[in-house]
């Protein structure tokens, strides 16, 4: 059986799996990416949890997803990680593993699992969305990643979206995923709070406090200020992805993360509005699906599937 | 010599060309669009003036620049023709003409034309930008160009920008092309009218009357409604690039069509509103140029380029 090692570096904890091509991740492993305090001490981390899943077993490759990966395999002051400056990821690793080590960061990750196992098989053109902490995306176009000159293409997150004025963390004005995300929704609901004096479970629940999965168990309980907020969230997705599909026509937009396992919440508005904004010639021409990969591996496998593309 | 024949098939004239591999047109010859009042009677003028132009002489192919070109070879209910419905102009052309044919929209074939010939030499990873009677674009990524699943990828015209409610002639409210075009300068020369009571030589030129290079000499006898137009498109341009960055990173966007004609008066105010609107991650590493194919058969080269691109 052919294998590769998947890997998600998160600000929070690093994922590692051995991926078969069907996409089943066969044995993991993870530990807290903070813990090492140094970038060197990381790497041997990284290496040591490598050579303990692949077990001197044969690979075909690594494939890594990371914040801010350029094409040249370095990891570029990531707001989330941190060690500061270009890490040399890639050339670090190579110096410790004889294997294919491909990098990409998770967005288009994402996007290149969606092709090999996902909802996104035999599609050339189409756009991932991942709504997590942020908003990423990993576009593909005549079956590439669009990557961009140096690999930060598909930061949609930082569009600057229509008459809002709400702040990114990098400062951008209006940034899609200052509304459009775990956190722009949970800043939604402190919007709706304000605006409404409807009864509401999030009177009594702090901005810190907040989770995804709270919202949408409002939402199924009637919750006005939730489903308000699921409109509106919505609304601003669906319009923003009409404008995007001036710029690549995909095939299919495919939802992802944390906001879109609220299901129908976050999908009816989106489609509405989606719909409504939508150009004519581009009308039931693309499709907005949620993910194939809806499982705790997934960011695993869309690393993995970077060694896939590549072989 | 190797050639190719380079077609331009524009709402009022359609040019054809006959194009060396190095960009030079040898022979070309035009006729009025709106004169054949079939579409099968224009096939036959078409196939006429390639007869005519080709002489008999050995081609490597023919390229086809159109509004609205689909992937498939057809064009599809384009504003600017008269002729209805879909139209199977690769597969008409294919019945009376023994040649390899490629059909792409007119913006598409500037960016393959920048490709071959002009200022995106060696560049994977570019937009360009015809500014004139509407806001067309071709967009290139790893190479290839972004077409999307039929081929109506890249109508950045129709992208709805920021707090603007202009619209445009497909109805789309702040679309781009309703501001910067050439018809969008007139526009905006109007609302300076309006807004300002400076003196200018605008206040005695009806709209249906101006012309794009009046505005440019204007400017440059420091007319300040002329001025300000250039400012507010200029603006709006930038910061729309700047927003579109986020998309493709290109490593150039290169301008070209009439109202880039006007040189510095639009690519100084476009630049520092670029500059001002750009992610750090970008600063620096986005050129705004203009087109290396500035005279009066780019649209030719640019169709002949798709036969070149194509073999």
């Amino acid at each position: 059986m052919k294998t590769a090692v998947g890997i998600d570096i998160g600000g929070t904890i690093t994922k590692i799996g051995l991926v078969s091509e069907e996409g089943v991740c066969i044995k993991k492993t993870s530990f807290r990416t903070k813990e090492e305090t140094t970038f060197s001490s990381y790497i041997n981390k990284l290496v040591g949890s490598i050579n303990t899943i692949t077990n001197d077993e044969k690979i075909l490759g690594i494939g890594i997803g990371a914040p801010n990966a350029s094409k040249s395999g370095t990891i570029e002051t990531p707001a989330n990680l941190k060690w500061r400056g270009k890490l040399n990821l890639v050339k670090d690793l190579r110096k410790k593993l004889n294997y294919n080590i491909h990098l990409s960061n998770d967005a288009n990750c994402a996007a290149v699992g969606e092709m090999q196992y996902g909802n996104a098989k035999n599609l050339n053109d189409f756009i991932v969305i991942t709504l997590g902490t942020g908003l990423g995306s990993g576009i593909v176009s005549n079956g590439m990643l669009v990557e961009g000159s140096d690999g930060f293409a598909a930061e949609l997150g930082h569009f600057s979206i229509n008459n809002k004025s709400r702040y990114t963390g990098l400062g951008v004005k209006g940034g899609l995923e200052a509304y459009v995300s775990a956190t722009g929704i949970k800043r939604t609901i402190m919007y709706m709070l304000s605006k409404y004096m409807y009864e509401s479970v999030f009177r009594s629940i702090s901005f810190n406090d907040l989770h995804g999965e709270e919202i949408t168990k409002a939402a199924n309980d009637g919750d006005k200020i939730a489903i308000k907020a699921y409109e509106y969230t919505g609304k601003i997705l669906g319009e923003s992805l009409a404008n995007f599909v001036t710029f690549s026509q995909p095939e299919a937009i495919i939802l992802t993360g944390g906001l879109a396992h609220s299901g129908k919440w976050i999908l009816n508005p989106t489609k509405k509005a989606f719909e409504k904004k939508l150009l004519p010639f581009y009308k039931n021409k693309v499709k907005i699906l949620l993910s194939g990969l809806e499982d705790k591996d997934s960011a695993i496998l869309g690393s993995a599937a970077l060694v896939w593309k590549n072989t």
